[in-house]
This record gives C-alpha cells, structure tokens and sequence, in this order.
C-alpha cells in the first residue's frame, strides 16, 4: 500500500470565502503515485470545511447567505464569552463538513460532471492549513 | 490491496425521493471480493446525497419537511438566475451530505443493528449516479 | 494491509450529551500497529453523531441550542407516531454527521491544532455504540 501526505495553506483576504482547490488536490493525488484508492481531504481548522459542490457565483452567494442566515455572524454565542468572535463559524463549519472521501480510479479523482472541491472558510484572514492524504496502490 | 468499482444508476418519478441502496451496496461489497477494509458510496451529482439512516415512512417525510422549510423549492436564489431552478437542492444536499464511508468487516458491512444507505435526491426525474468505491484487502 | 476494529460503548446520563473519544481513538490507532492509513470513527446508531470540532463548554452549549432550535425535541414529527419519541434526534444527527475520517500518519492522527473527536449523543440514557475501523499499513 501507498500513503502520501500534503498540506495546503490558505490565506483569505476576507472573514468569509469559498475557494475552488480541484487543482491543488488533483496535482497531490498524481504526486502521490496511487492509482487505485482514495484520498481524503480535511480542513485543520474547525472555523472551516471541504466539500464538494458547483463552481458556480450565485451558488457560492447561496451558500454564504444560507449559512450566514442560520448561524448569524453578529448573534450571541457562549464560546464569544472566551474572547473569541467566531461562533458562528464553528456552526457553519458543521453545516458544510470537515472533510471529504474522493475515490481515485485510473489515477484520478473519479468524479461526476460538476463536482468540484472547496475549501469554505468561515473565520478567515490568517494562516489555516487543509490536508491531502492519499492511500492506495 | 484490492480495488473495486460500481456505478448506480437511478431516475426517480418526483422531484425529491428518497431510496434505500442497502442491498446494491451489499451486492457491490460481496462481488469486490474485500473482507476487511472500507467502501465509500457517494452521489456523483451535486443535488443528491447519500447518507446513513432508519428506513422508516414518517422519518423520510420529517427530513423531507424540515429540508424544505430550510430551504424551499419557490424560495429566491442566485444560482437559479443562470436558467437552473435547483439552488434549492445544492443547498439540500449539503445539509444530508455527499458520501458515507462504511467498514467492511468479514466480508459485510460493518453496521448497528438499524443502519441503512440511502439514496437522497432533491432534483430527480432524470438518470443520476452514485459510486461505489472498495478498497481492502 | 493491515486493518483493525473496535467497538465504543456509551451509555449518557442525559438525553442529549458530547463526549470527548479522542483518547479512545488514539488508543485503538496505537493498537492497531498502523503507521500510515486512515481511521473511521462512526456511530453505530442513527440518533447520535461523531463529529470533530472544539472542546470547549460554551461550543458545546451553542451546538446544542442550534440544534435544539431547528429540530426541537418537542415539536412534532411523523417518525414519532410509530411510538417512538425522538424524530429530532435523527434530525440532529443528520446535521452534525454520521462519521469522521481521520488521516493516520507516523503512527498518530494526523490532527490541525485543535482537532477532537465528539461522540454527539440525542437520544441517550441507554448504552449505545460507536465503531472505530483502521485500515492501512
């Protein structure tokens, strides 16, 4: 069996983004060598997601506005009562999912028509990290 | 390490429907020959789910209540500006999830006693996938 | 490859509770030898969740106030005309997820700063459990 293993930094310029990482996890599962298996793709964080879904803007602003509606930035959360500000973002988080389980077939990500990852940040402009983990043969 | 693929094919009557795949799953498991490993199943379409629950008539009608008042089909949203009339299913789908990933163990999914693979679709009434994916030994 | 099972057995005091299982987790890793591969973590029942996310009190209640106000235990529910008493426990359940995949590197979960593994219980107070399948090498 092979394993390999990848971290991808994100920086947002923005409290709140959706960012299309199709590409950077692509490239990781060919690095990897695995043709047959699966990769799992995380966020490190827990103000943040992977999921799959459409690259489309209005979709993104759908999402953002859903989430935004159920867990409002500025309500009133007990984990705010520590210091922090990002309750909301620990819900939205939930909402969208931590991770992702992607087949890999021929060597590549065995995907329908429209699915793509992302990458939703919910607590962002700073440092957060998502990781690649590849296993297989 | 073995490897086995399956696609599944489903074109539901309504709009929303929701599918117990159990035995197709089960089938899938037992022709990869894996006795020990993990096998994901995941909607291939980004307005359908596969998710784990109770095959029960009233719970699929709670889900299917409680997913249209969150999100209703007449409801306003951007992504149905582009000519599409789903957002609301990109957006019910994410709620249920995109996959589930089960253990195999002797040979069978490794499942509580009420555990069963559903098939979630919120924009049917055409021909959509789901993907099997085995991986083990 | 090598892959290893073990059961988690909880029995909560209250109807609803979040339960730290990281060490448990961690435990079964180290047991089962594996170096590089990945670990599911899911509940075996379909009214409580495995879920990763912060260990701090105040998060802990906002989850669930959230969930309590979008599926309340006292609403309601076709499920609970079969005599059962907990459709919003299998509401609950669904939005907060069924099961994590964890990334094993070097021997330990491969975990972002502060990752934790949740058992997220909404019908307790009977002994319930949670399935714990490592796979890889």
């Amino acid at each position: 069996m092979k394993s390999y293993r990848e971290e991808l930094w994100f920086e947002t310029k923005t409290r709140r983004a959706y960012l299309n990482i199709t590409p950077q996890v692509e490239a990781a599962v060919k690095k990897s060598g695995v043709t047959e298996g699966m990769v799992l793709v995380n966020a490190m964080h827990i103000t943040a997601s992977v999921y799959i879904n459409d690259d489309e803007s209005g979709l993104l602003q759908d999402y953002d506005r859903f989430l935004e509606q159920l867990a409002p930035q500025a309500a009133a959360y007990r984990h705010n009562e520590t210091g922090e500000d990002n309750g909301d973002a620990h819900i939205k988080r939930q909402l969208m999912g931590r991770e992702v389980v992607v087949a890999i077939t021929e060597g590549r990500l065995d995907f329908g028509p429209w699915e793509q990852i992302f990458y939703g940040e919910f607590d962002g402009r700073r440092r957060k990290r998502v990781l690649v983990k590849v296993i297989g043969e």
